[in-house]
Parts: C-alpha cells; sequence; structure tokens
C-alpha cells in the first residue's frame, strides 16, 4: 500500500477504504449518458466533517484530485472521478439528524436519500417539498447540482430549500454556513454560493433543509391538446389562477407514447383523441380539504377546457401515481430507446415554443431525433437527443445551447453542467462571467483539487 | 474643477454630477441611527447601465471610494459614503422596465421604489410581495441589503424574489446574471452572491424579480396573550396548520403602547386584557375567495385561542391597514423615542423566546432598555437598544451579537452589516468564513473601491 493509501487508510479505517480492484464499477460514474467510465485510485467513505476534513487535507497535500459522490444518480457525469484521484463517497453519511418541528427544518448528512427524509417528514405531517424524480438521491447530491423537478413551480428548487450547511473547505477548515432561519443578511450568502458548485468549492457535510406542512388531499389533471402552443400559453393562466398547482409538465405526443407503453399506464384517452394530441399539459394541485380540492379541479378543468383542452381527465389515484412515476421515469425511458443525451435547457416560460420548434429544426437539419417533456410552469425542457455521431453531436447541443441562451436561458436548469455540458459553457458563456467563475473557484480551492473537470476544464 | 470631475462630468453631463456644496446632507446618510454623517466628493447620477460602467472605469483609474445610493433608507449606513468618494445615486435609473405577465416577472431599473413597483404589478393582478416596511425603499437597495419585511414568511425574502440581473463590475464589464426562470444549474450563481453584497462586489443597474398572483382578499388577526412563551410556542402551530398566513408578527406590550400611542391606534383591545398581556401575536391570512378566507379566520381563531391567547380580534379594514403601517413604523416610533440604536438579530424562531429573555438581562446589566418586536415567524427580532455611553452599547451589543450566534442565529436578519454592525461581525465570525468572504471580494473587486468599510474594515 502506497503512502497515500496508507494516510487515507488511517484517517477513515481500512475497512473504508477502496483501492485497486476492490473498487467496484458502479464508483466509475454516474447516470450521465456519453461519457466515459473512469475508476479513481481510491474510494474514501467517511463517517464524519473530521474525516472529510483530514481527507481533504491529505488531497491537498498530495496534489490529489477528489470527487464527491451521493449516491450516483447524476445526469452530467458530476460525480465521475478523475483518473488517479480520491473519490469520497458519502454512502456511510447517511443519518436524518433531526426534524426540528418547531422551525420545520430538517437537518441530515449528505448521503441521505429523498426517500429516506420522506418517510422521515412525513411522520412529522412535514414534507421537504424537492422532487427531482429519483428517490434514492442523496441530498448531498441535489445540493451539488441545485436538483429542481416537478414541484419546483410552488416550491422551488433545491436552492430555495436549503437555509444551510456544514461543509469542508479543501484546505480543511470546517464551515457552518446559514441555520434555520430563512432571514439572515450578515455577509455574502455562501450557503447559495455551494448549493449548484457541483462539489468544486467544497463538500458538504451536513444540510439543514426547509419544510413544508405536508398537504394531505392531491388530484392530477390530465389536459390533451391539438397544438403545442395552447399548451404553452395556458400554462401562465393556470399560475394566475391563484390555484398554486405543484406540478405543470408538458409531454410531447411522442414521450407520451413512450410512457404508456413503457410503463402500461391506463390514462382513459380516448384512441381518436390520442392520434390528435400534439402534447398534454399535467395538473397536480394539493389541499389540506378535500372539499376545497374537488372545487379547485373543477375550476382548473373549466379553465383548461376555455384554453383549448380537447377534454380533461381527473386521474384516479393510482393511475395519477403511475403518471407522475412515468414522467419521473421519461430519462430511463429516454436511455432505453437509446437516446445519446439527454438535455435541461432552461428558458423563459414564454419562449418554450420558440424554442422548441427551433430545436426540432436543428435536429432535423442535423439528421437527429429530439423528444421530450419538461416542467412548463418553470421553462425547463428535458430533451433526449438521438444522434449517434459525437461530432454532430457536439454540433447540435452548441446550436441548441446558443438559441437557449439567446432566449434568455440558460444550457441547464437542473442537472447541472459535469463533465458533460463543461465545455459548452466554456464556450458560449460570456468571458468576464467565466473569469468572476475563476476567481470563485480560485479563492476556495487554490490548488485546484475539487473536482476539475467539472465547470472548468 | 478638477480633472476627475471633469471625467466624471463627461460621462453623466455635468447637470447630473454634483460637487463640493452643491451636494446636499440627504447624500450624507441613510437612516441608520448613530452612525456619523459624511459627505461624498462626488454624487453621479447615470442613466444607463453604460454610464455605471464608465464611473467605475474612471473610479478604478483615480482609486476613488465609491458608495451606491438607492432611496437612502437603509437602517446600517451601508450608503454613507466615504470622504472623498464618490456616491452614484440611481436616482435617474427610475424605470419600471417590463411588467411581464407570462413569466410573471418584472424587468426594473435600480431605483424603482417599492411603491411604484406596487403599483404597477396591481395593474396585472400580480405582486412584487417583499415589503420590507418603507415603500419609499428602491429595488436596488433591496437588493443589496437582501431586505425582508414582514410577508417573507410566506413569500420569503429579496433573495428568494430576485432572478437574475444586470451588475457592473468595478473594473467596468456589464454582465447579466439569472434570467426569467427559477431553475438554473449552469455555474455558481451570481445572482445570489450580489444579492446581500450591500454594494461592495457589483452595482446592480436592472433587476427581475419574482411576480406572484395577487390575492384580493385579506384579513388580520391580533391575539393578545399573557405570556410571551405562548406567542413563541403558537408561532409554529400557525405554520404546520396550512393556512399559510403571510404576516406572522408579535409586538411586545411596551412596543405595542407607543404605536398606539403615536399612530392613535383602536384595536378593541379592553384595558383591563391590555393591563395583562405580555405580547400580541399578528397574523394576516389571504386568500382569492372571500367564502374561504371567513372560514380560515374562524379556523385561526380556534387555533389561537386553543394555545392560549386571551381573546381573538379580527381587525376592519381600517384599523388592520393601520396596525400594520404602524409596525411598519415601529423603527419611525423607536427612532423618535430616542432610541440610540436598531438591531434585527435573528435566531432560530425556536430560540426566539430564550433569546430575548438574555438580550433583556444584558440590556438590565448594563443599565439600557431593549424593547421591540419582531417577525415571529422568521425569528427576526427588531430591538430598539437605549443606550447612551458608546462604549457601554459596543459591549452591550457584542453580548447580544455572541448570545444570538450561540443560538445558531446571526447579526442582521435583513438590514445588513453596513457600517453599523460591519465591526462587530469581524469581531464575532469564524476567522475562516472571513478569509473566503475577503477572498470573493478580492475577486470582484481586486482594486477595492466598492463601499470601503461595509462587510470589510
Amino acid at each position: 500500500m502506497g503512502t497515500v493509501a496508507a494516510r487515507l487508510a488511517d484517517i477513515v479505517g481500512a475497512e473504508n477504504l477502496l483501492v485497486g480492484d476492490a473498487i467496484s464499477d458502479d464508483y466509475a460514474h454516474d447516470e450521465a449518458l456519453s461519457v466515459q467510465q473512469q475508476k479513481p485510485a481510491y474510494v474514501a467513505k467517511p463517517h464524519s466533517a473530521e474525516e472529510v476534513a483530514e481527507l481533504l487535507k491529505a488531497a491537498t497535500e498530495a496534489g490529489l484530485p477528489v470527487t464527491a459522490r451521493g449516491s450516483g444518480t447524476g445526469l452530467s457525469a458530476a460525480a465521475r472521478p478523475v483518473e488517479g484521484g480520491l473519490l469520497v463517497s458519502f454512502e456511510r453519511m447517511n443519518s436524518v439528524l433531526e426534524i426540528d418541528t418547531v422551525n420545520h427544518v430538517a437537518v441530515v448528512q449528505p448521503g441521505v436519500t429523498l426517500a429516506e427524509l420522506d418517510q422521515r417528514t412525513a411522520e412529522a405531517g412535514l414534507t421537504y417539498p424537492v422532487y427531482p424524480g429519483e428517490l434514492s438521491a442523496s441530498v448531498g447530491g441535489n445540493v451539488g447540482t441545485n436538483a429542481g423537478g416537478m414541484r419546483a413551480i410552488k416550491y422551488g428548487v433545491t436552492r430555495s430549500n436549503v437555509l444551510g450547511l456544514q461543509a469542508v473547505l479543501p484546505t480543511g477548515e470546517i464551515i457552518r454556513t446559514g441555520g434555520r432561519t430563512s432571514k439572515i443578511s450578515t455577509g455574502y450568502d455562501l450557503t447559495q454560493l455551494i448549493v449548484g458548485s457541483e462539489g468544486t468549492l467544497a463538500l458538504a457535510t451536513e444540510v439543514t433543509v426547509k419544510l413544508h406542512p405536508r398537504l394531505p388531499h392531491g388530484a392530477t389533471v390530465l389536459a390533451p391538446f391539438d397544438d403545442f402552443d395552447q399548451v404553452m400559453a395556458a400554462v401562465p393562466k393556470v399560475v394566475t389562477s391563484g390555484l398554486a398547482p405543484h406540478i405543470l409538465e408538458y409531454i410531447d405526443n411522442l414521450t407520451m407514447a413512450a410512457l404508456v407503453y413503457n410503463e402500461k399506464l391506463e390514462l382513459g384517452v380516448p384512441d381518436a383523441i390520442r392520434d390528435r394530441v400534439q402534447a398534454y399539459l399535467v395538473v397536480a394541485l394539493e389541499n389540506r380539504d378535500t372539499g376545497r380540492l374537488e372545487e379547485d379541479v373543477e375550476t382548473l378543468g373549466e379553465l383548461l377546457s376555455e384554453l383549448g383542452a380537447i377534454d380533461v381527465y381527473v386521474l384516479e389515484g393510482g393511475s395519477a401515481r403511475k403518471l407522475i412515476e412515468a414522467r419521473e421515469k421519461a430519462f430511463w425511458s429516454a436511455k432505453s430507446a437509446g437516446a445519446d443525451d439527454v438535455i435541461d435547457v432552461v428558458v423563459p416560460r414564454s419562449s418554450m415554443s420558440p424554442f422548441l420548434t427551433k430545436a426540432r429544426e436543428l435536429a432535423q437539419t442535423a439528421g437527429a431525433g429530439a423528444i421530450g417533456c419538461g416542467h412548463a410552469g418553470d421553462g425547463n425542457v428535458h430533451l433526449a437527443i438521438f444522434c449517434k455521431d459525437p461530432e454532430v453531436r457536439t454540433k447540435l447541443l452548441t446550436d441548441i445551447f446558443t438559441c437557449a441562451m439567446d432566449l434568455g436561458g440558460a444550457i441547464s436548469g437542473e442537472h447541472g453542467l459535469g463533465r458533460t455540458k463543461t465545455k459548452y459553457h466554456k464556450e458560449l458563456e460570456d468571458p468576464a462571467k467565466l473569469e468572476l467563475l475563476r476567481r470563485i473557484k480560485q479563492g476556495f480551492d487554490p490548488a485546484g483539487i475539487l473536482n476539475p473537470g467539472v465547470l472548468f476544464s
């Protein structure tokens, strides 16, 4: 065992350090498509912030690149290790430390999964409302990528719900940021800077998240439209209505066909209607009172009909759940259909229609396919890209991202840049902003050990 | 006219540059107490981002300290200029550029007041929900200090509602951050870093804020309690109820007496009750439907009675508005009563009671007074400090801030550090975090021209 391995083993215990062949393939990738797998030289499984601090000190001294890993469910390869580097896996730091029912926060270790947190908050009548669609994802991973998901239209994204962090700097200091309150105006907001930094600034070792009352009654409405522009025009009207939907999604006809087929959904949409649909709107409401929920569903149905829905289907609990779950698994449908990349561009929701028209034109010109669904309320478009040739694909994605940015959008709404989108960011972003990001990175991580290749190439 | 003045006059036009005696006293202060006034050498009134950029370039080259000013309503002297420096006043950049009813955002220049924005959003049936209590405040000033206010319990603070910025770096580059969407995961969040940075990193020249549906019906409930701990125990129950109050304030008996006296409030609380009250809870609800609002007010009243309220008063529109306005003016009551400082410590709401007990003890020991009110839902405590001796006051505030931080809180919830609290922050904050802040500052403002003396001494 080399001296570096010996030192790392000293820190976490020999049984929590994997080296060489003991490292399984799982640690060599996350769920991003089209990225080469890469095993690290070491996998360390710390169980405390102090151990993480010691690991980072050792890594800084040895010049060892460090990648953090939660559950490995990321879609942009931000958790793919570097050759010869150290992977810090948070699998053993997986405790819910506290469900605080007075301040309405949960304090958790980064390896806690969303499923676990959901169960624990449910017991208290509360909810952590960020559902990026993969319940095995870890809170720490969500913090790294600023995960979003379907309920962001009502509850915001990860960043909106993280109140505080304990984090370890690459130089080994352990800091605390924020706290159990939404209101702090005491210096720069380090919490918000670390959220979404994809493991390049500091490693979160404890996360304080905001909890919300868990509203017990919910209903899901499915509205097919002849025309995509009608769907997009309906979205702001639904938002302004005051009905406060917590899910507001569109699904295009091809994606819906794939979901229905893969997940054996029974949506009750007659064939004659299904054949003419260009896109569906899925709207979910929730309430603490069943009577009010029923009234709201009726109001919503009337509104959607006025806005041009061919019909309005109130889904039964079981089929509603299956549809939402299927939508959450859209990535897996795309993957099993042979998609070569998945992108999650964001644009102002007013620009979704022009964006999609242009993106489809670009794909067609490139001889590629681009189908998808998305968070209509947030302008977050998920497209599965079918295009085998890497060069053609790079050109196509560059054009699609350029189009999104020209419309006032950004490359990623929730997946992050990771290893898959960093090169586009570098090429397309304002150099003055790239320079600021570089200086911030330099301020946190002067030795550049944290996740090299992510955000900066 | 010196060469610097000539260059500044070239940029903004001679009629928009004030020098020497032409600078009125207004520009020498904001509303912070106990801070010496200081006129700058120059006041420039740019009317575009390009002019701001030229001003900052000139300032960088001349080594001229620069302070930004909105309406001058700040409470921590972040807008108080530096001797010999340049004050950039945004009074001419006061246009609402767009109320976007599809994306539900407003795009405004920094000098727009909250009153103006409120009027313009009302016309569209929307609202910008951050009400820090002073409608003449500017949006740019709110961005600088991350202003909060009473409605944060439902809608969050400024930071939660700013989606994007155009900002000018001290080196003269104009950047755009964020956009007309809540979901972006494309590099570090520069928007969130600039919000709350008190004019020390960059000057915002355009702000994109999130708008919400304006719910037309509202009601305000006043509940007196015998005991402060009961008030604090009631707060989380009201939050968990799902009634979603947009205002949840406590007012202690002395402060309420001052408000009633100064503002001639008629609250309908009988003398016999008033004499035994230790603190009041003020809860406001809103709804798009009057029937639901009435039901909710009834539910709230029952809940508050169960939680120990002596009685529950549903205030008529006029007196409710007057009470809320009086609460918003509590600072002015404190000022006219001769307060020597005003602090806005934040703690987890579970710690408000122990914090207040300790703070009053500390004040008593110091022979000082500390009375107040606060945003009970957010743990944000406003205390008017009556203590003439500056040394005793510094010691008292140090002790009070230490107590808040030991309870997991922070020095300021919404006023910012400015020139009044920076020294405490420097003394009490973790040196590792101070060093990070310094490095971030250095990355944005290598010449250190932006607001020296604020956040860093």
